[in-house]
C-alpha cells in the first residue's frame, strides 16, 4: 500500500495512557519523522469506546497503531488491518501471546509489517535486538525481568524489610501496581511476555498456556533477609532456553548472584539478557512501562515501518560543540599536616565557586591524606582552583582529581 | 543493485580475528539466513594483504564487509563500494570517526545501506537502538563504557588492589589489552566511539578531534580505595550530551554512585546508557570486543541490509516444549529443634538426588530456622523431596523453596 506522495496516515486505536502519550509524541516529533522518512506523518483518527469508526480510520491510514489491549475487538481490528494491506504496530501482549501465529501469518501473506516492541518490557528494545541485531546468533537462553510491578515489590521488600502486602500497597500508592494486581503478582503477565520473546528467539510458537509460572505472593521478608546473608538478590525471572533440543519457558522467583546482569535491576525497571555461544550475553534494561516510555517504543516501530531501515545516517541538524561543562569532582590530596589544610583548600575552592560535599581524612601529621567530593562546578573554574591548590606549600604530591557522575537512578 | 535471483554475494575485506570469525559464522548460519531473507548468502571472496583482488571481489558482491581497520585503503574501498551501488557493513571506528560524513553522504547518494554496529561496543546494539528503536525520542544524553581494556583494568585495580601497571600487565596476559595499549588507556579509542554515537544521537557531525579525552594512566590504587569508602565505583566514561543547545562530547574517568546503570558493568564488558525525557533511560551491555561477538554484530547488519526490516516473524523451525528442568534451590525450613534436623533433611534430599551446597542456621531450640542452598537437581525430584520434607514431624511451618540462578558472570 504505497502512501500518497509525501503523506503517511497513522490511525490510533485506544485512548488510554499509552494512546494519549503516543498522539502527543507523534505531533511533537512530526518534523523529525519527516526528516528521517521523507514522509509527513498524519494522524488519521483515534478510536475510543465512545468515538470514532474503525473502518473510516482504516480507510484513511497506511498504518494502524493498536493500543486497545485484550483480545476482542483488538484481534478483529488487527486482522482487518493487515488483510487490507496496512502495516500494524501493537503493544498488545495478550493478543500476541494467544493469537500471535494467526497475526504473523496474516501479515506475511499480506506483505505488511507487524511490529510490537511495546508489548514486552516497554521501551527496552528486546524485540528488535532479538529479531534484528541478533538475527545471526544461535540464541541459547533468554532471561528477563519483564514485570515492573513485581520487581518494584521485591526491591521494596529487600530494601525496607516490608512484607509482600505492605510493598504491594506501596506499589499501588505510587502507581506501579493496578487496583487488581493479580496478573502481575501471580506471574501471568510475565508469562505472556516470555511466550512472545521465546517465539522470536527460538522460532517456536509458544502459547501462554505452555509457560509454567509462579508469582511472588509467597515470598516472605525472611527469604530476603537470608538471601542477603547468602549474598544473593531475589527477582521474578522469566526464562526461555534450549534444553537438549527442547524449549523450556517459565517464570518464577529466583535468587541471583551479585555478578548476574539482572541482579542490579531494581524498582519498576525491566531487563532482558540474551545468551548465545557467539555473543556471551547482551543485556538491555530500562523502564518496563509508562505512557511516554511505551509510546516511544511504539513510535520507533512506526518509523521503522515507514521506511526501509534507517541505514544511511540522517541529514544533519547540527548542534554546536560545547566547551566547558559542569562536573562534580573527587579530590585527593597528600599533605604534610592536615591541621588547617582543609580550611585552606576549602577556601581556594570557594574562591573559584566550588564547595565541598564530603571529606574523608586519613593518616596523621606527616603523611595525612584528604579525600573530598566537591559539588558540581564549571570545569574551568575547578581547574583554576586545582592549579592554586597545587601551589600550596603543605602539599606533598600533586593533587589528583576525578569526576563524579552525579545522576541518581532508581 | 538487485541481487541475482536467490543469491546474495558478500565480499569480506580483512582476514583478522573478526574477519575469520565472520566467515565461519556466515557459513554456519547460511541456512538460517536464507530462511530469514529468502536469499542464499554466498561468500564472494576474502581480501587480505597477500591474497585477493578488491575489484574482482566487488564485481561479484552485493555487499562488502570491511574489516581492515584504519584509514587507507579502507576508506578507498568503502567509497568505491557504495559508489558502485553495493551495500557496506563496516566495523571501522577510525574511518567513521574521521570520515563518517563523507561515507554517509556517498551512501545516501547511491541509495545503499551503510551499517556499522560492530564499530562501537562490539555486540552491544547501541547503534541500532539509537538509530531505530529510539528514532522517535529526543535524546538528551548518552553515557558509555566503550573501551573494554580500560574497564577490565579498573575492575582489576578495584577488586585486587593492583596498580595501573600491574592490572595492564594482567590485561595483556589475558588478551584484553594489546602489546601497545596506548590508544585504549589514553582514552582515544573511547573518544572515536563516542564521536560515532554522538553523531547518531544528536544529528551532529563530530570529529574525534572535537572530543576531549583523558585516560586512566594516572589512576592510583588509593583512588579506588577511597572510592570504596565513599561508596563509589570508578569507570572510564564517555559522555555526549546537550548542554544549553550545544553538544558536549568527552571521555574521562568518573566515579559512579552504586545505583547508576553503568556502575555494575565490570571486566571487559561495554555498556551504553541513553537518556531522554520520554524514556527515562535505556541501558545496553555486553562484550565490547572479541571475534565471534563482533562478527555477530556484523552479521546482524548484513542480514538487515539483505532485507527490509525483519518485520514479519520468521517461518517456524519449532523446538519441542520442555517439561522438567534442572535448578538450584534455596530451601527455608522452620523447625522445632534443629539438632538432628539437618541430617534428616539432607538425607531426604540425597534420596532424591539433591545435595546441600551451603547452610545457614538461626535461632535456638524452639524456633530454629534452617536455610540452605541445594545444588542443581531435576525440579521434579526436588519437588518430591520437598513433599517428603513437609511431612517431617519437626517442621513448624510448610517448607519454602526458591530457585537460585547459578550462571556466573564476569
Amino acid at each position: 500500500m504505497p502512501a500518497p506522495e509525501g503523506r503517511f496516515g497513522i490511525g490510533v486505536l485506544g485512548r488510554g495512557t499509552v494512546g494519549g502519550a503516543f498522539v502527543a509524541l507523534l505531533e511533537e516529533r512530526a518534523e523529525r519523522i519527516t526528516q528521517i522518512t521523507g514522509m509527513r506523518p498524519e494522524l488519521t483518527g483515534v478510536l475510543s469506546r465512545s468515538e470514532g469508526d474503525f473502518e473510516e480510520i482504516l480507510g484513511r491510514s497506511d498504518l494502524i497503531v493498536e493500543l486497545i489491549g485484550g483480545i476482542e475487538p483488538a484481534r478483529e481490528y488487527a486482522l482487518r488491518t493487515v488483510s487490507s494491506g496496512r502495516h500494524l504496530v501493537t503493544a498488545n501482549k495478550q493478543l500476541l501471546s494467544q493469537y500471535g501465529e494467526e497475526l504473523f501469518e496474516a501479515a506475511r501473506e499480506a506483505g505488511v509489517q507487524l511490529r510490537f516492541e511495546g508489548a514486552v518490557a516497554g521501551v527496552v528494545p528486546a524485540i528488535r535486538v532479538i529479531q534484528e541485531s541478533l538475527a545471526g546468533a544461535r540464541i541459547e537462553r533468554v532471561h528477563g525481568i519483564v514485570n515492573g510491578t513485581t520487581n518494584f515489590i521485591l526491591t521494596e521488600m529487600a530494601r525496607e524489610g516490608l512484607t509482600f502486602e505492605q510493598a504491594l500497597g506501596e506499589a499501588q500508592r505510587l502507581g506501579y501496581a493496578e487496583a487488581d494486581p493479580s496478573e502481575d503478582v501471580d506471574g501471568r503477565d510475565a508469562a505472556a511476555k516470555m511466550a512472545i520473546l521465546a517465539r522470536l528467539a527460538f522460532d517456536t510458537p509458544v502459547q501462554i498456556d505452555q509457560v509454567r509460572y509462579e508469582g511472588i505472593e509467597q515470598i516472605k521478608p525472611d527469604d530476603l533477609e537470608y538471601a542477603r546473608e547468602l549474598g544473593l538478590g531475589l527477582k521474578l525471572i522469566g526464562t526461555a532456553e534450549r534444553i537438549d533440543g527442547r524449549l523450556s519457558v517459565r517464570v518464577h522467583p529466583a535468587f541471583l548472584y551479585p555478578g548476574h546482569p539482572l541482579a542490579s535491576v531494581n524498582g519498576p525497571f525491566n531487563a532482558v539478557t540474551v545468551e548465545s555461544d557467539e555473543i556471551t550475553e547482551v543485556t538491555m534494561s530500562g523502564p518496563g512501562a509508562g505512557g511516554p516510555q511505551t509510546a516511544t517504543a511504539v513510535l520507533g516501530d512506526v518509523i521503522s515501518a515507514m521506511i526501509p531501515p534507517a541505514s544511511s545516517v540522517m541529514p544533519i541538524a547540527p548542534l554546536k560543540i560545547a566547551g566547558d561543562v559542569v562536573s562534580a569532582f573527587y579530590l585527593h590530596l597528600e599533605v604534610a599536616d592536615r591541621l588547617g589544610v582543609l580550611a585552606r583548600v576549602a577556601q581556594v575552592l570557594a574562591d573559584h565557586g566550588a564547595s565541598v560535599k564530603s571529606v574523608v581524612q586519613k593518616g596523621h601529621r606527616d603523611q595525612a591524606r584528604l579525600v573530598m567530593v566537591v559539588h558540581p562546578v564549571l570545569e574551568s573554574r575547578f581547574e583554576a582552583a586545582m592549579a592554586e591548590i597545587a601551589e600550596l606549600d603543605v602539599l606533598r604530591a600533586p593533587p589528583r582529581a576525578i569526576r563524579v557522575l552525579e545522576e541518581e537512578f532508581v
